[in-house]
């Protein structure tokens, strides 16, 4: 029989998200010290904002966990602020307002698919890392 | 007893979604006879770009329809043609890679909820519209 996710097809929103909720629940359970992850760079080549947001993996670790929670909670963040931090962001949004609507609706769908899907590898090798760390090999 | 419906917050994209998909399935029952939305104009402000894209009333009903089947499937469209028609969407995706993807989960998430609130006003509007043509009050 197969299970329900094996149905969904990988092009799946809902499936993106279930994925990235499971990988930090994973990383969760794993880094039972997450302390151990403080001061330890993130390998992957981040750019000048992310780095300044997420300076070492502990960061990264609590970012992944804020964003699970959105996730499970399904609710949209009414404040403005997480957007404005971002300049890059916040030049975007005005000119979209005038876009074509199919256009936006799938620019947005198919963005929050791709980060998504970043998320959940960021999340494993969090996971990973810490496994490193404290001497267990994956 | 409450509904799941009623459960569900009013900032919830999957309530949204799910307002979305029910407006235009209304707009479907309602308009029997799409032909005569035909060379209707829009009483909304549309922009340049969208005016081009959906000229008249069934336009808008055609494309409500479609994003609606996408809704439903739950499916992320692979080809960017949709987003590469639109000048600014297409300007807008390349910076937006080197963002944080906190800001970024926030700013697609947010993005999305608007769009489909926009979108299912936007279905109500054309069911007005064709009753208004057909002499039915509402």
């Amino acid at each position: 029989m197969q299970s329900a996710e094996n149905k969904l097809n990988k092009n799946s929103l809902l499936l993106a998200l279930r994925r990235y909720s499971s990988a930090v629940n994973n990383m969760e359970q794993t880094v039972l010290l997450p302390s151990l992850l403080r001061d330890v760079p993130s390998d992957d080549v981040w750019d000048s904002e992310v780095a300044e947001s997420c300076e070492d993996l502990y960061g990264n670790y609590l970012m992944l966990k804020t964003i699970r929670n959105m996730v499970e909670s399904g609710l949209v963040p009414l404040d403005e602020n997480k957007i404005k931090e971002s300049p890059v962001l916040h030049q975007t949004m005005e000119p979209l307002l005038d876009t074509n609507p199919e256009s936006l609706f799938c620019f947005h769908l198919r963005g929050l698919f791709t980060v998504m899907n970043t998320l959940t590898k960021r999340s494993q090798s969090v996971t990973g890392k810490y496994m490193e760390i404290i001497g267990v090999s994956n």
